[in-house]
Parts: C-alpha cells; sequence; structure tokens
C-alpha cells in the first residue's frame, strides 16, 4: 500500500536500537539502507553478533554514509552529542531526522529548526516515543482546564533513584501551563508522618511509589464535586516506543517542516 | 469579576433542577429570575417546601414567563417534551437554551438549529452534563486513532437494568468511528463459559460490571504492544453534572450559534 | 429462621445511629426494644422528629432502661465517654455490648474484659464496622509475611485534614507487625522535590491523596520481582458500616467471651 | 543462617526450570547437586549452551540421578508424566519432592500421598507458584464469608486463545464453595449486546479482557451496600514464579506429609 522508506539508523547495538532494528524488519515498507555506529565501519549488519539478518552497511564516519547512500529517513537512537551532529548532517543532504532526545540545547534546536527551513526538511524530535505516554500529558493538559485539582501518582520498579520521574514533572509542568496556579487541599490540612501529602508542584501533589514488581506506570487523576477523571499509562516492555517511531517516521515524510514533541504531530 | 447572568429554570423540584438550584445560589453572577414549573403558578421559589431561599416568581405557562421576565439563559433540566416547548419558546425570545436531553429527534434539532440561526441566539443541547464522562469519550476518541486496540468496562450498581450502560454505547459509537474497523483478539480465542468475552462492537468488546457498593464508573483501555492507556471516570454524586451545566451557561452568553455536546465547546 | 434479638439502641440521632436504626428496620429478627439519649426520656422513637416509625421507648438514664427493658444486645454508637459507662452497665446486666469506637483506655478495656468474663457475658468493641476495611487490614497482615515491599496510598476527600489517615496508620502498624523491620526501595534513591516518596512508616511507605470526588479509599500494594498484590477498599456512603455491625451483633450472640476488633471474629 | 539444601532439578531447559536455576544460583544456601533432563547425560549444567556455570551433573535416568546422588529436595517443573514418575521415585529416595503441575490424576495423587506417608517424606505440589496469586484466591475465598456479591475480571495479552483464564476458574470455584449459591444483579436486567454481563459461573460473573500491552492480571472484586473490596494481582515476569518455588523448597524441610497448594502452607 505504502511505497517503501529507505532508513538509516543510528545507534543499531543500543537498547532502543536493537528494538528499532526489529521495527523495521517487522515492517513491509521499511528498508534499512545503512547504520551508523562507533564500530564496524565496513561491515554489514548481519554480521555482527545479537543483530538481524540484514544486509545494510555499518559506517563509522556519518559523513561518508550520507554522500553514499540514499536514505529518506534517519533514525537516531544515541545521544545528544552523537545526535545533534547525525541530525546536523541528514538535514544538509535532505534526509529527514526522526531523533528520540530530550538533552538538545536551545541552541541546537534553534540551529536544526533553521537547517529544516532552509533545506526544506522535515524533522521530529521526540523526548519520548511512547504513544500513549505523549497521550496522557496531552490529555492531562486537556483536562487542567476544566476540572481545577489534579493529583499524579506515578509507580516504578525499585531501582529507580530518582523521584518523582521525569515523565510526573513534564505532566505537572504541562498542566501548570493549562490552568491557573492555585494550592489544593484543606488550608488547615496537616500530615502526622511528614510527607505523606507527597511533592507540592504549583500547589498540586506528586506521589512517586517504588515497588519490585512495578515496571513504569503514572496516574494523574483529576477530580471535582462528585466526581473523578483518571488517566492511566502503564508500559511493560521496551517495544512500547516503537509505535511512537513508527509513527514519527511515517509523519516525517509528510511535512516539511520542523516539529517538537509528537503531540505535535496529532490532530 | 463576572457580570450577572439571569437564569429562567425550567424543572426546579426534579432530581437535577434541584442540583441547579444550588449550583444557582452558590455562584455570585447566577441569578434566578424565574422558574418553569407545572404547579405553582404564581407562587415564589421560596414559598415551596424543600426549594431554597429564592424570591423568583413560578410560572406553569412558559409564554406568559418568557413575556414577563428578562432572562438571558434558560436551563431545561425536565423532559424532551417540555424541553423541546422551552427551547423554542426561549429562541423565539432570544433567551439562550441549556438543555439536558439526549431525547430530541432530528427534526426537533433541526428546527431548534434553524431557530437559532434565524435569531442570533446561542443554544447548547447536551445529552451528558458530566465534565468527566464528556472529557472521558472525547479523549477515547482521539486515542483511537493511535492505539487500534481497545475494551471498555463500564461498573454500575446491581439495581441498573440494562447492560451496556448508554455512556458505553456512546463511547463506543465514537470509537467506532475513529478507527477503521477490526476484530480484536486472537482469531482462534474460545470462550469455555459464554459471554466471557463480553459484548462485541464492530469487533472490540464491552463488559458490564454490576454490584452493590457501585455507584457509576467506566473505564476505556487502549492497548499496543508493551502499554497500556487507561481513561477512567467516576461519578459518585448527582451533583458531578452541575459543572457541566455551569460552564455550558458561561459558554453559551458567548456565542450565537447551535452546539450540541459539551465536547464541542472544548478547545 | 433466626430468632429474634433484642436490641437497645444509645445515640439514635447520630448519624452512625440513624444508620443502625434503619439496619434494625431492615432486619427480620432484630427487635428495638429501647434507647439511650441524652433528650426525650420518656417519648418514643417515632416521636422524635426524622427518626423512623418504630415504639420503643426513649431513656435518658442508663440504669432505668437496663432496669426496665429486656434486651439481647447494645449498640452503641455514641463516644467513648458515654459509650463506656453505657458498656459497663450493660454487663452488669449480662446484656451484650457492641460497641463502635477506638477510644477506650487500656484500663478501661481491661476492666470491661474482666467484667465480661464475671458476668459470662460476650462483648465486641470495634474500631471499625466496615466489614471490606477490616478484611483489607487482615489480608495486609497475611500477605506482608510473603511479600517484603509494600506501600500505601490512601485517597479522601479535600476536607479531610489529618494525613495519612486514621486506616492506613493502623493498616501499617498490621504490617509492621507482621514483618521483619526493613527499609525499601534503593539506599540511593533521591527526591528532587521533597515529599515525593510518602511518608515513611518502620521504612516503607504511605501516600496520602486529597482530591474533590473521591469519598474514601485506600490500596495497599505489595511488590516483589516480576509481580504486585494490592489490595483496594472503597467506601461509597456511611450505611457501609452497617452490615459490620449487623455481623457483630450475630456474633456477639455466640459467644460468652471478649473481642476486641471484628478481625477476631472471622475465621 | 540457614544450613544448606541440596537440590536436584528436573528440567533445567525449559522456561520454567531456567529460572529456577537462576533462584538457586541467586539463593546461598540453596545447593544445586543434578539436573534431570531428556538429554546431555554425563555432561555438566555449565557445559550447556544458554545455562549457568554450575557444575551439577546431568542424568537423563532418574534411576541413577537418586541411586548416585544425596539431594534433599527435587524441584520438578518438567510435565505431568515425567513429573510424576520423578516424584514416586524421589520419595522412594526419601528426597523431598517440590512439584508444579495442575495435571496429575487424583489416583497419581492417592499414590504420591500414601507414598509420603510411608516414607514419612514431605512432598508438596503446587499448581500455581506465584505467592501473589495463591493470596489473590486465598483472599477470595475468605471475603466470600462475608461479602455475597463478586465478580471477576482477568485481563491477558490477545495472544490467549482461552477465556476464562485457568486462575478465573479456579478464583471462581474457591469463592463458590465458600458462600451459599446466589444469582446477582438485578432479576429484570437485560443484555442489549450479547455478552455484556459476560460469563455467568454460579450467579455471578467472569470477565475476560484480552489487549496486546497486557501481560497477565485478575480483579476480584467484592460489593456490598455502600463499600467494595478489591484483590489485584498482576504478573509482569515469569520470574514471579520463583518466589513461590523458594518458599515450597523452605517448607518441604520443614514437614514430613503430603500438600497440595502453597494456600496450605500458609499459616
Amino acid at each position: 500500500m505504502s511505497h517503501t522508506i529507505n532508513i538509516m539508523l543510528a545507534g543499531p547495538r543500543g537498547k532502543m536500537g536493537a528494538e528499532a532494528l526489529k521495527l523495521i524488519e517487522r515492517t513491509d515498507h521499511f528498508h534499512l539502507v545503512a547504520c551508523l555506529d562507533r564500530k564496524y565501519d565496513g561491515m554489514k549488519v548481519q554480521d555482527i553478533e545479537g543483530l538481524p539478518a540484514l544486509d545494510a552497511p555499518i559506517y563509522t564516519n556519518p559523513n561518508h554514509a550520507f554522500d553514499q547512500v540514499n536514505a529518506d529517513v534517519l533514525i537516531d537512537l544515541t545521544n545528544p552529542e552523537a545526535g545533534y551532529e547525525h541530525t546536523r548532517l541528514a538535514l544538509l543532504h535532505q534526509v529527514r531526522p526522526v531523533v528520540g532526545t530530550s538533552g538538545f540545547t536551545d541552541d541546537q534546536l534553534n540551529t536544526i529548526k533553521q537547517l529544516s527551513t532552509d533545506y526544506e526538511t522535515g524533522v521530529v524530535i521526540a523526548p519520548n516515543f511512547a504513544m500513549g505516554a505523549v497521550l496522557m500529558m496531552r490529555f492531562s493538559q486537556m483536562a487542567a482546564k476544566y476540572f481545577s485539582d489534579v493529583e499524579i501518582i506515578e509507580k516504578h520498579h525499585d531501582q529507580k533513584l530518582d523521584a518523582p520521574s521525569g515523565t510526573a514533572v513534564k505532566t505537572a509542568q504541562l498542566i501548570q501551563e493549562s490552568r491557573p496556579s492555585q494550592s489544593q487541599g484543606h488550608p488547615n490540612e496537616t500530615e502526622t508522618i511528614d510527607g505523606a501529602r507527597g511533592a507540592d508542584y504549583d500547589g498540586f501533589k506528586i506521589h512517586s511509589v517504588r515497588l519490585p514488581g512495578y515496571i513504569a506506570e503514572q496516574e494523574v487523576t483529576f477530580g471535582q464535586a462528585g466526581q473523578t477523571l483518571k488517566i492511566t499509562h502503564s508500559s511493560t516492555d521496551r517495544y512500547s516506543f516503537m509505535s511512537g517511531v513508527h509513527f514519527a517516521v511515517e509523519q516525517v515524510m509528510q511535512q516539511d517542516d520542523y516539529v517538537y514533541g509528537l503531540e505535535n504531530l496529532m490532530e
């Protein structure tokens, strides 16, 4: 049905890169034309242990890759430093980048935006590829206009070091932008044990649960007299990110400009 | 802050009408100017047992009410027959109707729409005033574009006669409109006890739970590889509808046209 | 089926007492023989506005009541001061008390226990009559033997002043007694916003959510590698306590000793 | 702290057997003395690709294994046919079997029970090793004594073929045994779409949800006027079964008789 999309993948041996290789393998009209890696220059994907039987060549020098290979899309799942360089080069060659990172500086984002305009080439930068998480954040932002009271509970495995999670804080920011600032709860409420009421974020609360057996889950609950509305996202497998990569690749082929965040690709 | 909105209320002694009276009492810039009722013509609200101490007059003849009273908005919480007549009269008098019903015929809706245009008077018809339920349906419709698999579980008290609930069926319709038709689950799945997999609606499933202790709750769960996204609305009190009435009254003052469903008033 | 149980009720005009009157009315073999109240001595229940049409006499002097009326069971839903006096008198008259309070001192409990033994009369003191809450606490205590990691989340309306709730603290105590003390979570975990990880109770965490739209709910979640077990109790109506009163009345008729807490009446 | 337990493992290359090898490796006082397998007689565990670096010998002939190796416990995670033979032999050699199967016939169970008595050797047969699932079933059985109304919702990935799940049916049986038979819901309730009310099991309902993104989850919800009590078990990883194997191994060392089901090892 769809015509073939030629894909260059940066970071094929990382955790996310390995999932992306599976995605490309499983998707009929996705075709891997090259990989960017720090090692194995000149070898083929199928020659590397643990990688699937694809005959795309590996390049350690991205300049060579973009010069020699004809790609429609670059999927970059590396790190902010390498990712920025790959994205810049891709745009110069009118290859459309889909980049998974929240680590670019404002300056870097501005440069990418300018290159996208100059070369009339679409680019998608996505801090989060989990479609469910992106929708959860978007719905939270919408609901905050109509429900003034909200709390966030996020639940992760007990090896996680930071609390609250990055997704919880990002969700809280979006809620804050969407409603007038207010302090929730009874003005005279007291904690008989410190911390019971959770972390305060602009007057509402965030709670972080850490237990073995959990992977990653977040509940955003809105309340008003007589009703509650709860949005829950649960991740059970790293492959969950791939639906977002798939979506971004399809979308970036249909646009010539810069998009930050998958939510801005959704109608 | 806001200037006063003069309100005529139809049905002050019904369950919903009584809640609406409380809403009007509690809202500073809402002012009750008259009630339409089947009884008590010429009396005042405060004279009727069980109603609050408001001195608005009661009319049994709606023509008299619209002729003699200057209202900005009509809130109608009666029934489709009376409600249609009240709505028609209100528009003829350029009073903006906010009507809670799912019972109007297509012909009636067309007439209302035409009157709204002719008299340049806004009107809101709302099958459901629970903001949380409206948002749940809207989010479900949006999520169905990005998650192809979904099931609905609705939970009510065990005195409810019909299954699935009206809200579940309405949600299912919106999901159906929003995604390509498909049959979910494994093609060879079998029920060892009939009904285990629930009610089929265009290839996805609806489950109805009935237990004492529940009031009204609905979960819409979307799944794809590695993640789930769940939207849950829970009603605990009839007053939950009043935030929607409040919202509709504010909105109808700012528009001159016909709107069906609160979801179409949300940005 | 069951033979009639003659009941004296203390506190018929309180919130709980009013529910108990409904319970007695609705239960075929429960028969109200008298009420203890601070007012209305010599009147009948049916003479008091708001109370049901029962012809039991009201006593303000409990001595007179116990002297003149033949009761099998005293249901006391007053307060610790009055409740203690009523319980003591009931035992002296071999009337079996069912008392809803967590407010008796250890000395008072010891006296009641001794009187129960001396007069060979059963007595049930219940800090909580909600069967679901009692079972939640019991299950939590059992699960804590097999799952070393646990967190509690309790959710109440936003007019509640104290956090955590009394039920959450009681549950935490039972869990503490049931497992070896341990500090959960990663030893190096950090809060980027104070309070995110909740209140610490002997190494595990309690989180208190306060939102309009909630009534009263508690989740106790146990986790271990690869699985979680969650016990959730939700109250939607004060009448929920009456199943516990009903159960306690039936049970106290079949025993001659002292029982503290409904959990000790369960097999 | 504990003295060493010498373990013979049957089925080291199966999915569950591989998890059991990890368990043994990670547990200080568990020591692997031999494996029973269909292949690789005479080799060592560490010689087989994919197995951990343990030097225990592999036997294809269980008679030889029991004659030559001194084991305290046999863990059998094979299949009913092989498992029965291994269990029988183990008892004859006074090695305590821990067997994961629901597939033994009544005759086989009777023989095992008799051998356990004759040889004064403990044995544990466990249809389910997930501690959380076992507790969920036990709690359900207990709650059914005090809450007459219940429904079960089980949620699995969409590749599962049968509905309801085996665990749901087993839970339903335990509930049925624990309460008087009754038909729940309103006597006049009707389904406007067939199957909405789920599968009927002795008057209560079971609902089976199948969505990608789920692994395995079950909710058992009890309701009565004004309250609900819900028990939820969620499995996210096959390793969840190992806490039950660990528990059974410790327990079988402390008993000389036959036990069917982990629930009977719990206090």
